[in-house]
């Protein structure tokens, strides 16, 4: 334990990952506890940090961490940093906690061309850790909320949201389209569903209309009532692979190339929608949290080796 | 009373309203009851109608209903009858219950170019009731499940779904648009806020992106919490007349005139909404359901006059 020379820590809304890493910038040991900041009452931060790092805490070792820690609603609030935006830039930005138990990544804000901010907060880290200082690629990072991102000379050039993830839980759980769709069925394990929906989320339309296809489909015999789960899925991913790759395309990339960064079953979801889409998926190191972290404290100028 | 020729009932899922119309079409009498099927516990329709029509019940006048009584959840289940189909044929097809209660309309299935089905249940009546023999009419049907259908010829040539009026409640109720929303606060009277979403939904993207920008938005403090819900209002039925008016075009029809149908403040808002793009609206009949409703009891060769 004395080779250790960080404490990086991915704080979200529902769960809390905690890495010890050592100087020459590897993972020794990690910790999980589902201590994300929406189960922290009356702000009592310092107290989940303790319960997380568990005999970690009494090491002499500085600490980092992103993601909604550094929200409105978590520990202290790290104002956004306005893209482009080099990782030495939000290096430099690092926000300590009142009491200096930490030190927290800002999030990132974006301005679209359709007029519309965008916000990112977790992501940035995971960015700085899944592309290299010489590389330019458009990353998605899967999830409730979706991001894609473009990245270049170790900057954050843009990125915009998609609510993917989200509205599919929603509408499964809350609107109409859940009624036929069973539910605790069994999916159609040959994925057959999920690429029909996947067809049809590629074909212009408005989502608002399209989503409907869930009931009609349903009803209407030509979809089964287990499957209609997965066709929304893939409506709803291949709608935001279409339109992620205009805003590509409107930013000079090709979009034929994407990272995708994550760790679960989403991102094998993106992979085959991706390749239905023509699109050549390539994944992030499933660690991008951590070697995040372990990049921005490096460009703080922390005594650590980039990781391997 | 004597009159009277036909009792016709708009019956819903949730609310069920009764019209005695007399010989010259005209309507006598009107009652409503919150007996929508959703309300009828165990298939008891017939206590139900019996209910909403009180004393009207023994009079020995012919019955006919619309909507979602002639669903599979409703009392008798009305065929789906494919698009295009004429209002003659319709009242060719009314589905009697079996007890001879009343006969109900069935609905319409239409089959996109999108490959999508489409289906209605009541609006075809509506459409019915506000549509004249000799005019070719674009007309939407703004609720839960807005309706864009193309009239011409006695028939209803086609028609296509937005998920509109659900996506709203859902996304306000359940998703993180609905944290800033403030929905107790006074909205705004102005109507810029939502104006402002109307502009945004008439622009190009995804609506899973645009969407976040409620949240987006308020964020950075350029819409107020109280506004959100007025916003996502604008943005919803702006992309929603964004790409009806594309369907339109897509059928032939011009799209710069549009029949609004309905009788609430939905109305006022898609008449706001579509000037704002540019579009001329007119208003539909408020009782556009009851005049369906005679309309195709007369193509059934009862003993009605048609409605002044």
């Amino acid at each position: 334990m004395d080779a250790a020379a960080l404490i990086a820590v991915d704080w979200g809304t529902t769960a809390a990952r905690a890495a010890l890493v050592g100087r020459d910038g590897r993972v020794i040991a990690s910790r999980e506890a589902p201590l994300g900041i929406q189960a922290v009452r009356d702000a009592r931060f310092a107290e989940a940090l303790d319960a997380l790092l568990g005999d970690w805490r009494d090491l002499r070792v500085k600490r980092i961490a992103s993601g909604m820690i550094g929200s409105r609603q978590g520990w202290v609030e790290a104002p956004y940093v306005e893209c482009p935006a080099s990782f030495d830039e939000l290096a430099r930005r690092l926000v300590a906690t009142p009491g200096g138990e930490l030190v927290v990544v800002p999030g990132l804000l974006a301005r679209g061309e359709d007029g519309l901010p965008d916000v990112m907060r977790g992501e940035e880290t995971q960015l700085a850790g899944a592309v290299g200082d010489d590389e330019t690629v458009l990353a998605v990072l899967p999830g409730t909320h979706s991001k894609w991102a473009h990245v270049a000379g170790r900057r954050l050039q843009g990125f915009t949201t998609f609510m993917t993830g989200e509205l599919y839980a929603v509408l499964l759980a809350h609107s109409i389209l859940g009624r036929l769709a069973q539910p605790g069925a069994a999916p159609d394990p040959s994925g057959r569903a999920f690429a029909r929906g996947v067809a049809q989320g590629l074909r212009e339309g408005a989502l608002s209309h399209l989503a409907f296809g869930a009931r009609t489909l349903a009803l209407t015999g030509a979809l089964d009532g287990p499957d209609v789960a997965d066709w929304l899925s893939g409506l709803l991913i291949g709608h935001e692979i279409r339109h992620a790759r205009q805003w590509a395309a409107s930013r000079g990339l090709g979009g034929d190339r994407v990272r995708v960064i994550g760790a679960d079953a989403l991102v094998a979801r993106y992979r085959s929608a991706l390749a239905q889409s023509g699109i050549a998926a390539e994944p992030g190191p499933p660690d991008a949290a951590v070697r995040g972290l372990v990049r921005l404290a490096r460009h703080a100028g922390w005594p650590i080796e980039a990781t391997a």
